[in-house]
Formats: structure tokens, C-alpha cells, sequence
């Protein structure tokens, strides 16, 4: 497996009224993602759920997805605990499984210190056996955030090669680039515009709106990896509305709406959860219309 | 069962190296909490580390605190999650095994509106098919919070008939106090000074600190259910001590580290979290020794 | 000049459309709650807007407070500025014209650490000439907050008598009051309920709220001064939905809009705040009314 | 005057011990930024410590830099109040003294409300007599932010040109340039990455440390106005270490200490802030060197 780069969407969960998780639901939409070009998949992001799903659903959305890429694209899978021995349980699962890599996420009910955030790191990246790990942390929806000096530190470890950091603070991206030349590749999250993202360095983005607009996001990708900054602009613009309807609504919710517009049965998100109103669900098709996504 | 008051504590969750809970050390925490005296024990709140166990890990406490117990004071069984399938599926699974109450969490990892909490909440409240149920909300260490409109009109669920709120904001106490009045009874937490909560109209603690002084925090509540104030403040300007080392240190690290030095070997909170250091441990000592508690 | 204790209104700071201090209908408010028997006045505190006043306006309303009193019941003038320079000449120009002590507040634009806060409030002690100070610390609408070592040095001050910390957390002000026995006093603010504040050691209150209700403010105190708990509660309860509707409504709006309709020609908060709506007023009557206030 | 672009620094205030602005200091600077190249001089900004400084102090350096620069490059003077009133007559103050533009800061103490926003910025326009007023809003420092909808609705104000907007979200950046295309022009601040915010369309950027490397800024602007975005990023990874300096000591005490080291004397922050220690100036010594700065 070569150096991951380029667009790698944000799986949903499809999970049936019943619990089930919906396998040809989830199987389709991959496929349709690969067709589109897309440089891999990632199950069990934040907009995969990852939080609502039990540890049986979990498997089977990773094993769901593996099975459909059959080694076509990168499968990086979604891994996140509050406890150490949870969190190499899933690895070591999801890398039997066929994973390509591993997505790595701290959950915390109490607060952390540094010290315990980097031995939860270290952990999956050991468990993963070589695989390359994406750190991940989103201090918008989780109660510990990676510092500055543990992100270093953690770029040290072999197999810790990525980092997505899902802050909407774009200068603190160009930090983590400077510090960690060499050893670790940060990819963009939907809090960042991707063109600036890859002007300062970063090599793709990871997040849930690629998995909507999956071409759009490819020409953007392609045209900034090929310099043409006017071109990454002009396809940027109208592409960041789409980041911005996400930041107002749930993700989930946001995501589930726009496939559902586009033919995809991946149903609401999991209850308490509730799903779009009706508002909601016309403004995502009028962004999606207007930027040839419906 | 009568109506719950007085002082309930909430017990840890010790566990071994290997993932096993340890149950005759909590068994024998639980024996020792009940020859002391305390009107009921309370089995995974946030003392309890319920957001770093495993569902079977869970149902093991639990069991072993209702065998301990013996029907001898209630036990309230803490049920926490994100989703209303997993959480109702905790609360019958603890009502079966002979659990006098649930104490009700809400986890979240996106926000959720007021229509969604109240939801969730209203499921746990049918599930347990008449027994009561604690209303519980830590802004502290949660995603959501509970609205006051929220809160009164969950108290005119039947069998929703507490509240423990962990702000700190005894105020907010008092205002949910006088719109339930009559429906709903409010137990204080360790962030609340528990002779305030009693004067206007508290029935009682649920907290961590009881775990250790439990014979100091029942002669507490005895002074302000006796409208003996001043005995009341006298007890309680020492035992403060107690609540505000809980507020500086992990709530688990402090007060497993507490028990440790009372002789209970219930263990580390679970990695990765940390355990305390020696000068913490010494505080906490020093803390104890002066209330007796050693 | 004996200690303070009781309850002290802060005045609001009522400004005419050209900008001048509207001295006889703040000396005609200042008369009224005296006649009313409160124990002391406060100009310049939150209440008083003093962050929207100019020096010219501020030395105004002190003077004209301190004429109005006579002597007859202790004047505490609020002191507030980002620089000691400021904070020191504002102090000086309020003692020589006769104030009894001075409530001090730090503004603050960038971070402060420690030891600029505790240089500042020393800077006014010392400037005070032996009057009291009393610390004034809002963490709501401060950007700088007293910490408790902070409190604590600044307790050994031979005239830093007193603090009012208008957080929502009581268990802070027990802490407070256990470690600056014998040399502080704590007053309640309005975010607190002053029968607590009482219970565990206060010695009355300093707030807004007291410039609406100042007869009823007095019986509370009373009460809870003369030990008489089940009273004092039920003056609390009723008196607490007043301190809702501060929390609810800007501060000055709301008691600005209060005394307006108790007949007191106040004016409005300055621009651009906004005056509170007709829904808001409506709100403000029915709660005085139920309270004997109107 | 033109259109407002490029490197415009924000001035420091150097204030003498016994509170005199240190004029000569102030003159010295501005000349050598001017020869420097800067496209223009900002007195009053954050850096300019508008919050801790007097209305005759701050006269003294609006009057100082408007004569020293003579034309030569325009001068926006910070206004900065909690009220209308004390804005609409700085902002006269400023315009009648010569100044070409009005940097406007909304200071508050209580919540305001998106009208009382509004009306503090028309207000301010409307007393600048058709120079262009450039919006700054800062909500790590200022109690109120500018949402979205009041900086569109203050977009159609004639003479409303410029936005500065220094919150670290670059994403928010160019959902403000997408609503007001053709009617305001963004600036970065030093909270974001000035390449990034020139390649989505932002004009330049106003900040303190364009103060201490203005050069270097220059060079940086020119790159990327010019589409050179490879030599724009060369320039900038070096430079970044200068903003990363700035977020984590207090912003005046850091240019301050930058610019004595430069042989500018500028004096300390004004008391209560610290002074920076030794270990921060050496700190700061080796960025500043590391681009050329000493």
C-alpha cells in the first residue's frame, strides 16, 4: 500500500429500523464512491456514527466496506474508546478484517493529561501492526484534544503517518506541518477549505461532504496537486457552501438528508438523534442543485 | 420500596488487570456502606467510570451490588448511552436483575435538541416499568444538558421522580425545586454544598464522597433533616475539604486512591486514564485524616 | 464607620438623552431605599453600568449618592478600569468626596496573569486610605477572574474586608470562607440564593435586585440573621423568581425596566443596548407584582 | 485615496511612566515603517492597547502618527467604546485630526443583540463623513462577536469597505468574502495564515507583527498578489513562527518586547500587564532572527 493522498469520503452508517446495519445500502454507496474516483474510504468517522453504534454494528460496517472495496482503494477504519484495551480490541479486529489503515479517536469522559493521550496513541498504533494510523481529533465534539507537543511526539512513532485534525483553525495546521516535516501528512477536514489546506501542504481531505459531492471534491483535489490555484479556487467557492450548511446542522443528519436527495436509502440518524426537518432538507438540495449534485 | 432520601453514595467500579470486575472487593465496599449506614448505593454513576466499561463489565457490577445488597437499602443502577435502543436495553436488562431504580444518563457526541433529550429520557422512564427514576445531568463532562423546560416537563412522567444535577450552580437547584414541586425531588451532587441543597428542599446526596465518609455525610444529613442548622454547618464546613479535592483531581482517581488508603483494593481508574501521583495522594491523606476518615 | 453587613442595592445609573447624569431621579431613588431601611448603597457597581459611563458621568452619580445619603447609611462606589493608573485616581477622587468604601472591579482586554490582578486590587487598597475595599469578581462578564490564592493574599490586605463573587458556584464561596476566616466577609450576589449565602457564613448581599424589592430584601436578612431558617425560606422562594428574571434579561435593561414601572423615571440602558421589549416588561410586572413590588 | 490593500501594522502606544504618550518613540516607528514600504499605519488596534488607554492618550497617538506620516501612507485610527456616543465623537475626533479611515472595535460589558451590533457600526459609519470604516471583530478578546447576517446587512452601507476579522476560523473568512462580493474587502489578522487568506480573495492583512517584520511582510503580500503561491508559501512557513510567538504570549507585551529588541523604545505593556521574562524575550530573540528580524 502506497502513501495515502487525495479524497477520502466519510462513510455513513445505514443501520435499519430493527438495528441491523443495512449491508446493501452501505455496499452501494462504496461502490458508487469508487466509481466516482474517490482515493479511498473511510468507515466509522464522526459521520459514520462511530459514537451510536454498538461494537457488533461497528464490525459490520468495517467488514461491509472492506468487502465491497476488495483492495481497490484504501480502507481506513474507524477506531474509538474511551479505554485502551477497547480501542485495541478494535484495531487488531479491523486490521484482521483487511484494513488498509486505521482512523484513530479518544473519546474521554474525564479529563486526560498529555501523558494519557499519548499512550492511548501509541496503543492503536502498536495494535495496528504496521498499518499506518490517521490521528484524529475534533475538539468540537470531543473532550480531549491533542496538544501541540503530544502530536509532535506522536509523529515519532513509526506507523503514526497522518493527522486529521478537525479544529477550524487553519493556522494551527500550518503548525503541525512545520513540526512534523517528513514523518506525518495532515489531511483537510470540512471545518477547513481545502484549497488553502493543500497550498500550506496538506495532501486530501478526509471528511463527510466528499461523500455527496465525490467528483467535485476530485477536480478540486486535482487541480491544487497540479498548481493551478485560479482553477482550485474557482471550483472551491461554490463547494464551500456545502462545508457550511454542515457546520449549522448535525453532520449525521446533514449527510443522511443529502443521500437520501440523491437515491441512497441510508435512513435518519440513530434516535435520540432526530432527523432533518423539512427546512433543513430543501436548503441541502438547493446547495446540492446549485453545485451539480442532484 | 418508599420514597428515596438520605445519603446514597456512588460506588466505584473496581477492576482487575485482565478486564474482570473484581467482585469481592466490591462487594465487600458495598457490605461496608450499608453497616455504615447509608439509605441506598448507587452502582455506575460517573464515580462508577460507567463511560470506560463494557456492557458485560456493566451487567457485573451491578449483579454483584444487588447480591450484596440484598434488598437491605435500594440500589439505583446507572444507565448511560447515546442511543434510546442500547440505553432502554441497559435499563430493563438492571430492573430484571432486581435494581430499585435508574439512575438516567445522557452520553452525546453531537448535539442534540431538547425534543431528542426529552425522548431519551422518556424511553429509560417506560422501560423500567414502574420503578423510579433519577434524572441525571453533569455539564461538567457531558455534551448536553437539560433544559429546565425540558426538566419540567419530564417531571410529569410518573415514575420520573429525581433529579441529581452536577453544575455547580446551586441556584439552578432551586429552580427546578419550585417548578416540580410536588412531582419531582432533588438530590445534591458534590459539586453543591449539601447542607444548601437540604435548606431549600433537598431530600438527600448522591455523590462520590459518600463512598468515603460515609458516616460524617450521614450525621450531615441527619442535622439538616432535624432543622438543626447550625449543627449542620458545623459538620459541614470540615467535610467541604472533601468536595473540593474531588473538584481538582480525577473524580475516579480521587476517590479509588481514597479507598486504597482506607484499605479497599478497588484498583486505578482504567487506563488511560491515570492514576494519582503521590503528592495528590498525600493531599487526599491529609484531607481524610482530618475528617476522621482514616 | 462600623462593618458592613445587610443589604447594599446596587443603584442603577440613570443618564439623560444628552448624556447628563439625571442627578433628582437618582437622589429621589437613593432616598427611597433608605427610607426603605436598606443597610447601604451601592453606585457604580454592574447594575450601575459603569462600563458605559464616562469619568465625568461616573464622578456624578458617586456625588450625587453621597450627598443624597448624608452619612445615614454606608456608600461603597464602584472603582473599575483595565489600568492601575485609572483604577488608583478613580479610588482617590471617591474617598476624598466622601465615600465609605470602595467596590472594586477589574476590567481587563488581553489575559492577565496572577500577579497583575493582585498589584491591581493592592493598588486600590492602598489608595483608599484605610477604607474598606470590598473584591467584586463576575466571571459572567469579566475578563479576568479572582482566583482563590489570589483571594487568599489579598485577604491578609489590612483593608480588603469584604468580596462579592457574582459566579453562579456557592460551593466557591465556602471555600472562600474557610480560608479567609477573621479577615473577609462574603456578600451574596444576585446569581446566588442569599438564605444559602447566609447559612453558610455571608453577611448580606450586594446586588441589583435589592434596588426592586428592598423591603422585602431586609425581611430575608432578617430572618436568616436572626437563625430563623423555615422563614427565611419562605421569603426565599417567591423572592428567587426576581433573581430568574435578572439571569434571563440584561442586567441593567431589566432593572432599569423595573424601576420604571415602580414609577422611578430611569431611562433606559445606554445605547447600543437595547431597551427590554414589551413581552420582557410584561414578564418583569407579573413577577414584581407577585412579590409585593409593584 | 484609493482602495485599501497590503501590510498595514498596528502600531504600538508607548506611554512614558508618568502617563504621557512617548511621542518621539511613536514618530520614530512610523517613519520606519513608512520607509520600510508598509501600504499603511494602524494606531489603536489591539496591539495599540486602545483598551488601557485614555481619551488623551489616545488623541496624542492618533495626532503623532496622522502628522508623522504626512500623506504619505493612510492612517485608520481605532475607535473602540461600549456606547455610541463615545464612538460617534472619537470617530469625529479622528476624521477632523486627518485620519483616512476608521478602524471600529465594539467593546461590551453585557450581551448585545444583533440590532444594538448593528446600529454601534452604522453609527460609526455615518460620523466618519465618507471615510471608509473597516469592521474589526475579535472573539477571543471582545465580549461580542459579528455574525454573519449583521456583517451582510452592514456590507450595504456605503462607506462599511473592510472587515478584519480575528478569529482563528480562515473557513468563516471566506463565507464573509462570498456575501459581500463587490462591497467589502477582507483583511487577514494574525490569527490566520496570510497566504491562505490571499489566495481565497483577502486584500492584504492589519496586524501587529507586520510591526517587527514589516519587510518581510511586504515581500510575503507581493508573492501572492502576484500568483507566485510557491514562493508566497516560502516566505510564509518562516514567517508563521512569528504568529505562533504572538498566540501564545500576551499580544502588546509581545511586540513591545519585539520592537526594544529592534532598538525601539517602547516601553512595557501598561500596568497591571506583566512585562514579558526573560525566557519569553529570548524566545522571541531567536524567531525574530530566524527571519531576519534582529
Amino acid at each position: 500500500m502506497n502513501a495515502f493522498s487525495g479524497v477520502f469520503p466519510y462513510l455513513v452508517s445505514p443501520v435499519k429500523p430493527d438495528g441491523q446495519v443495512d449491508k446493501p445500502v452501505l455496499a452501494q454507496l462504496t461502490e458508487h464512491l469508487i466509481q466516482c474516483g474517490v482515493h479511498g474510504v473511510v468507515p466509522l468517522g464522526s459521520t459514520g456514527e462511530f459514537a451510536y453504534l454498538s461494537a457488533a454494528q461497528r464490525l459490520d460496517v468495517v467488514k461491509t466496506v472492506i468487502e465491497t472495496t476488495a483492495g481497490r482503494v484504501p480502507v481506513i477504519a474507524g477506531v474509538a474508546s474511551t479505554t485502551i484495551q477497547d480501542a485495541v480490541e478494535q484495531t487488531k479486529r479491523y486490521v484482521e478484517l483487511g484494513a488498509d489503515g486505521i482512523l484513530a479517536v479518544l473519546e474521554a469522559y474525564f479529563p486526560l493529561n498529555d501523558d494519557g493521550v499519548e499512550q492511548y496513541f501509541r496503543a492503536i498504533a502498536e495494535a495496528a501492526q504496521g498499518k499506518p494510523a490517521v490521528l484524529y481529533t475534533n475538539p468540537q465534539f470531543q473532550r480531549s484534544d491533542l496538544s501541540l507537543p503530544v502530536i509532535e511526539r506522536l509523529s515519532h512513532v513509526e506507523n503514526i503517518r497522518y493527522i486529521k485534525d478537525a479544529s477550524t483553525n487553519t493556522g494551527r495546521l500550518l503548525s503541525i506541518i512545520e513540526r512534523t516535516r517528513g514523518r506525518m501528512e495532515v489531511f483537510s477536514a470540512s471545518a477547513h477549505i481545502p484549497a488553502c489546506v493543500m497550498l500550506i501542504g496538506g495532501v486530501g481531505w478526509m471528511a463527510g461532504p466528499a461523500c455527496i459531492v465525490p467528483k467535485q471534491s476530485i477536480a478540486l483535489y486535482e487541480a491544487a496537486r497540479a498548481g493551478d490555484w485560479n482553477r482550485a479556487m474557482e471550483l472551491q467557492r461554490p463547494l464551500w457552501r456545502i462545508n457550511e450548511i454542515f457546520a449549522r446542522y448535525s453532520i449525521a443528519g446533514c449527510i443522511k438528508a443529502a443521500l437520501q436527495l440523491q437515491g441512497f436509502e441510508v435512513g435518519d440518524p440513530l434516535p435520540p438523534q432526530q432527523p432533518l426537518d423539512e427546512k433543513a432538507r430543501k436548503e441541502i438540495a438547493d446547495v446540492l442543485a446549485s453545485v451539480g449534485g442532484l
